[in-house]
């Protein structure tokens, strides 16, 4: 059977486990440590990601995405599943599939489980993570949001969407993250460095799988979520499950190194990519600390955008002005 | 946002949660016990079922089919996560869909803990079942068959790719079970009886997880896998990772009540059926015990089909003569 083909390439790729059982049984096994953090999240062809991502980028972002849900939960992750729907036109690639979960299992010192394989007219990637909590019984929560609280983004946000944006305009990257421009004009070196660090921000995002935990160890911090659907969106989420309102300054969200200044000459809209974006996985944390303070405590930066409210209102001030900010992120329905 | 409400469905229907922490977070939490069993398994349109299958007995499926991966292990099933690609003409089924996954985290006393849902082009129905084992330490693995152990199946199979076929080739099934014939000829009450249990047998599917624990307490049991693929391709994989041979005999193979005597009438190659049909969820175990035994100890009938042999050699006995048995199920690549 083709299925057995596979599944050896799979087992000859992952042939220690320090979990588990390996690959091959009905079920995987997981000793488990007391709780256990899980998530599972799906990627399909033309609505996630299109044929022109190398598939190496398509199975690492599937992998990225659900240690970054682990760890926004305080969790560390330790191991996931993988199932593939693979159309004909893919399976060719399925070696260079295989070699992406050894590196991305490698890079995150996580173990490939168990998974599943099937037949599919478009590539479907469905990952699910494991891990445990960093602090027993503490899971960060999206609900523990107290008024007064400091509003944190772990990192610079934007890239992500302007990246995305770029491929979408004629950029492409191969697998080994060469960055081709567009033909139509030329470009200066700013631009193309700008374009080929945030076109791998959409394409290689990097999970919080190392500040998470040290954030659920942390008293002060009262909640969390990572930014998958956008940083409207997600505070929405994040406010909604607190019970509270925010207000955000638009001057302290951080920006991606040069998205202001250059965005205007790579066709980039960067206020709709910070507030709107998705697929940042910069964690969106809460907590009742001052950014000095916070960012001492971690040993790296931490930037706080803003603080919760009382009045359930999600709000963003700008140039003096203030305004509701409308939950605009993705939506995986939106036709 | 569509995603938001249809969460927000899918919250009301689970309002409580034993296991972890309710649907909404980040991830959801699983209090362990030990070691936890996992399984994921992902079906997609057209490959795994058609639109013509009420979206009621898709969805219970996918989780029968995992809580059977469970059970095959020796595991008692806790908790399950799902992920639905949702096309656009499916997305009026959503409330019937939720209603059949309430239904079935009833029926096996599992619940629902987390999941994505995202847009697709085909509908896809990916589950994770999570379980703990019934033996601390002890899983019920593909790999522990000895050569002189007999080769029991846990139930008469056959009906599920009977059932398959006849919806093939006319018979329908509505969401309240009722069964329609093709038109073109009369059935008999007979025909019509066995066609309807078989078709149900097809689209709802029951996992053995009340047996697959008690066998995990019985010494003489020595490996266990369900029959997702088919008795012939699943036996192999047992044979396979035990490093062993099998011999069964035609004769012995329990066959689902009249499936031989009226299949003929149906159309359907029974044999074929039982041999080669895949997604009976029917336990296939090796025990070193004789099939009067261990149906005494389990207070239920067990079928013993046959032995486990040294060589290597997969062989079928039937009418006195011995020929190998080529793995020759289901295979999802197969085109």
């Amino acid at each position: 059977l083709i299925e057995d083909d596979l599944i050896a390439q799979l087992r000859q790729a992952f042939p220690r486990f320090r979990h588990g059982l390996g690959i091959g049984d009905d079920a995987a096994i997981v000793n488990a440590p007391g709780s256990l953090v899980l998530t599972t999240d799906m990627m399909v062809e033309d609505l996630d990601f299109t044929a022109a991502i190398p598939p190496e980028y398509i199975i690492e972002k599937a992998v990225s995405s659900n240690l970054s849900d682990i760890a926004a939960m305080g969790g560390i992750p330790m191991a996931f599943l993988v199932s593939l729907g693979l159309p004909e036109n893919w399976r060719i690639h399925f070696g260079r599939m295989v070699a992406s979960l050894v590196a991305v299992s490698r890079r995150y010192a996580v173990e490939l489980i168990g998974g599943d394989l099937s037949g599919a007219e478009k590539l479907i990637v469905s990952v699910t993570a494991i891990g445990r909590l960093a602090v027993a019984n503490h899971p960060l929560l999206r609900s523990g949001a107290h008024p007064g609280d400091r509003i944190f983004l772990s990192r610079p946000i934007g890239a992500a969407a302007a990246g995305l944006g770029l491929l979408q305009s004629g950029w492409s990257i191969d697998a080994s993250g060469e960055v081709t421009a567009p033909v139509e004009r030329s470009w200066n070196y700013a631009e193309r460095e700008l374009a080929a660090s945030m076109i791998l921000r959409h394409v290689a995002p990097a999970a919080e799988v190392e500040l998470a935990p040290r954030l659920a160890a942390l008293p002060s911090v009262t909640s969390c979520i990572d930014i998958s659907d956008g940083l409207s969106t997600d505070l929405h989420h994040l406010c909604q499950a607190s019970g509270v309102g925010a207000r955000i300054e638009w001057e302290r969200v951080p920006l991606f190194p040069d998205l202001d200044r250059l965005s205007g000459q790579l066709g980039i809209n960067y206020v709709e990519a910070a507030l709107n974006g998705g697929e940042e996985y910069s964690l969106l944390f809460t907590a009742a600390a001052r950014e000095a303070e916070m960012s001492a405590t971690l040993g790296r930066p931490v930037y706080a955008i803003g603080r919760i409210t009382e009045d359930r209102e999600i709000m963003l001030e700008r140039g003096g002005v203030e305004l509701p900010l409308p939950s605009a992120g993705f939506d995986h329905f939106r036709t």
